[in-house]
């Protein structure tokens, strides 16, 4: 490839009640880097880019768009111009147009998600030893966007071929096709999973903590500020990459992974592991079903030419029972 | 009183595949003192006594008895004459009918549960140092028993009026009726628990970790044993007793419960800590539903009279959503 | 005995500088329980007593007094009346001579530390549960006092036989002198342990975590703020006790011991553990030095009657090399 | 540039008794993948490829040679034909002539450090879910190189703008000079450090633990084992590179370190951090000293075309007070 897409950048979310999900993205030990009266970035400990989860106050819950960081602007250009070519439109905005983002485009990708790239973001100081901040889950940086995608084989194929994505882990049913497919840029597990589901849709972000013990501190203070039916799922460990995992929902809906133990991709004989769609130890390790709504609830996207919400397509293969899904 | 019950001692499980049996709990981190063709002597890492769980191989599941450490052969006598008074009959066992176990005597409790009490167990060398033995969830010492039966408010009168126990938390629900009840003789939150279910029947026995991290590492060591079916529910926290826990089906069913996260129970000012019968956070701090099994399930009590099971008996209390009850 | 002493209660120290004090235990994660100008309150989490240190400003640091909890007024009396039979004079402070505190009296034991009992202290909000509010080494309640006496066996003696405490360790040099001793009531390792050396002098006050983690987050957040120099010994394990410890400098030099990993030793069967003088691994198990400080260094102590310093006594074992006294 | 290093790799280490240095790596919880006669191959438990250490019994200990990953067979002649113009002999080993591992070539690098790099190496089962596995310190996987060279600002330039590495921590002193450097071509802390000392030596392999809890599982399973006096240093956490660390000497006194506590390095703009050499929180982010042999002791290395000891250098800034030496 002639660009290098970083990483996964940070999600722009729709929310309500802003001062309602400031609490709770405070509770959960976001560092809170700036506010506006319909605005709050929020980044976590590690991080020393401005903002890694941006909050709009809206009428209605919705994923705005998700962003990937590439090396520079000239990537961001050549990364432009061969989506052109492909027949993409692309909505650029300018340096100073978003707080703290240099020039990005967002189009709406193969899949019908709303992406944006950038190379640039502010810099802010790091926290990772203002131990003194640290609180609830002590939320580390963003990891990885979790999406429901009505054709994963297609969604899979374009990331890896086009976009110079590997893949760690997949999923694959009758006849080989493709369940779910955990692809990277950086060389852990994921900046990006597909599952197959009625989409496009955004299942989670996931963020990462610096160990097990963050995870079980993060329920105890989310329970004793009254947040108890916001975990929705957890903890677990994920068979499938390892995760240690919780699952959580914001005042809106919106789902948050907190996860720790990925393990290093970046090695080119690194050989994708697979999965059967069959195996229970897929889903969870330990072999526990995930609630209903982890299977059936997930936050939608907006078209980003017309700021309306994009309308679901039928996943391409055909459903399973929720236990085996993942 | 003029007799001193020190804490609980040990279960006695009837099991049907014996070797099965002892991987379970091999694996489960137990060490393995003694085994002879028909039994298997466990005890944890720290116990300085033979062993505080014993397998027998039996045709059918059952709990055979449970039992409790008294201060002294003299605090023995006591307590049996005094037992005697109330009208029970009482079943010696003298010094040497029983691997490792001084004199004991066993009789049938106003509940119906099997109980033994003895004062002298063989000791044995403490594991505790030897970390590199060390494995599994790494289970240190036998904490308590949890037990259904039929009149909660029953039990507990007679085990902290007659018996010299002390309540360090509960569940009340309408009238103030007492729903479950934690009862201790040792300054922790309980040796033994009573919960309102058809019985007598024994929940669980929990055993003590000394750490959160141990109960994780007891999730992932049981699953890549294979044995992922046998975890029941958690991790979690209760509310009631703050404990960290996780519940564990042995291979007849047979339930144990691994728990960190205990306090300080010895003050004779702690006041009972009361929950209501539909706070949502007494179960479970995190706001989890146990599965089905959890509630219904549980393991059936043999007469020590008879050596036959002993029939249930209704719950006085009516019964409530399994959501709500513990 | 007619009397039963509960378990280590509560330190008073004295300290030159109220506010720099505070923040530092502030910063450590203990409970404000009140203040005054002159006063400060402080407990644990899981404690529902008022206060387990209470620091005082005054010109000059030294302990005012190390207290016990009795069970009942009624052992109160029993104990002071004993303690008169064999010649102490007691102070009495009546109900409300002290905030908080019901009757009590103070004397000089038997090695010359002030004492004080007490039965009753007023009740408090446990915060156990209230997860948002741990932070620092999240310390959870009071557990041992760690003095060094001129004559250790002296104090064990009197301390066994006269006030019913259990050893669980100790350590044993040239001639089977007791080198040290560690004394319980409650059935964890200890409630005081006494060292042979110059003395009377507490040597550190222990308060108990409960997990390993808690310890290595206290020593990131102390750091964090500044108080890295008040770190003085540690993480490391004890082999005597198997504690997972923490030694800290409060800001006018008293000894704060942060301890995880103790085990049960409420048995009656339970043989105190010995250890040579000369084994590395009994006072680290891990095999580092304590540096010269943790030997040399420790907080006077008051006379009771005259409220003045009570001159130092040399140890009457000879002092060893001092990686092997601990 | 045209070749891509992906990270560092292997390392060789001379052992003077093969059989004591097995036990030593086993329980420091290594995974055997294949042993001879002379030579014993260890890799983490997530590691896919061969091995990352190896050892071979020798008359004297040594490090025979460190070596990295590169992305393919092209990358490893494109990066000898550049150091070869650049006049350095490189001696090349056929695929087949060493166990595992396919071509490579050998060099001694611009410190004088003996240097390998290789494309290919076996591929081997991961062992990363194989949890009842997993004992000691659960070793994850090879993390990095600690060298002490004469040169540190040399080195540095070299690999930055000649080999592609980047700096993330620094340590600089009087003048601005480069007394040690953080590089690293994953997006991890380092591949490799740069010390200032007399060299070229090895001052460590680190190696990454998944979680803080198995650096002190770690400490107790070697000291239950009587590995203790191996414990050199730690547990502690580093202020540069915020590592939670423990170094270990093996039988030989080859340095371990096992670390846990990284940052994400990879956005092209993360500021390298610069450390003061005097600033205290530096080396030890609480406050602790290092001993002596810390500072002082390391591993000599070999002459890759002579197979002798490579002469040592006196470093090129002046020595400094070793507390303030990292």
């Amino acid at each position: 490839m002639s660009f290098d897409i970083i990483r996964s950048g940070r999600a722009v979310f729709h929310v309500t009640d802003l001062e309602k999900s400031k609490q709770f993205y405070d509770a959960l030990g976001f560092i809170e880097t700036e506010a506006t009266e319909k605005e709050v970035y929020l980044r976590g400990l590690e991080e020393h880019n401005h903002h890694s989860l941006l909050l709009k106050q809206r009428e209605t819950p919705a994923l705005e768009v998700i962003s990937y960081k590439v090396r520079s602007e000239g990537d961001l250009d050549k990364l432009a111009a061969k989506l052109q070519r492909e027949g993409n439109e692309l909505i650029w905005l300018q340096k100073g147009a978003q707080k703290a983002v240099g020039r990005a485009f967002r189009y709406q990708d193969i899949s019908g998600l709303p992406i944006e790239f950038y190379a640039e973001m502010e810099a802010v100081e790091r926290k990772l030893q203002h131990y003194h901040l640290y609180k609830g889950a002590k939320v580390q940086r963003i990891d990885h966007f979790n999406c429901m995608v009505s054709d994963v084989e297609k969604a899979h194929n374009y990331y890896i071929n086009e976009l110079g994505f590997s893949c760690s882990e997949y999923t694959a049913g009758e006849e080989d096709k493709i369940w779910a497919a955990w692809l990277h840029r950086k060389p852990s597990v994921h900046d990006v999973a597909f599952m197959n589901a009625p989409g496009p849709r955004l299942h989670h972000v996931g963020f990462w903590l610096s160990d097990p013990m963050s995870l079980i501190d993060g329920c105890d203070v989310l329970a004793s500020l009254g947040y108890g039916p916001s975990i929705e799922r957890g903890p677990g460990r994920h068979g499938l990459s390892n995760a240690f995992f919780l699952y959580l929902r914001d005042p809106d809906g919106h789902r948050i992974e907190l996860y720790n133990g990925d393990y290093f991709t970046g090695d080119p004989d690194f050989e994708p592991v697979r999965w059967e769609l069959d195996d229970p130890m897929r889903q969870t390790f330990w072999g526990h079903e995930a609630p209903d709504s982890w299977f059936d609830e997930a936050t939608e996207v907006l078209n980003v030419y017309t700021e309306k919400k994009v309308a679901l397509q039928e996943a391409k293969l055909k459903k399973r029972k929720p236990t085996f899904v993942i």
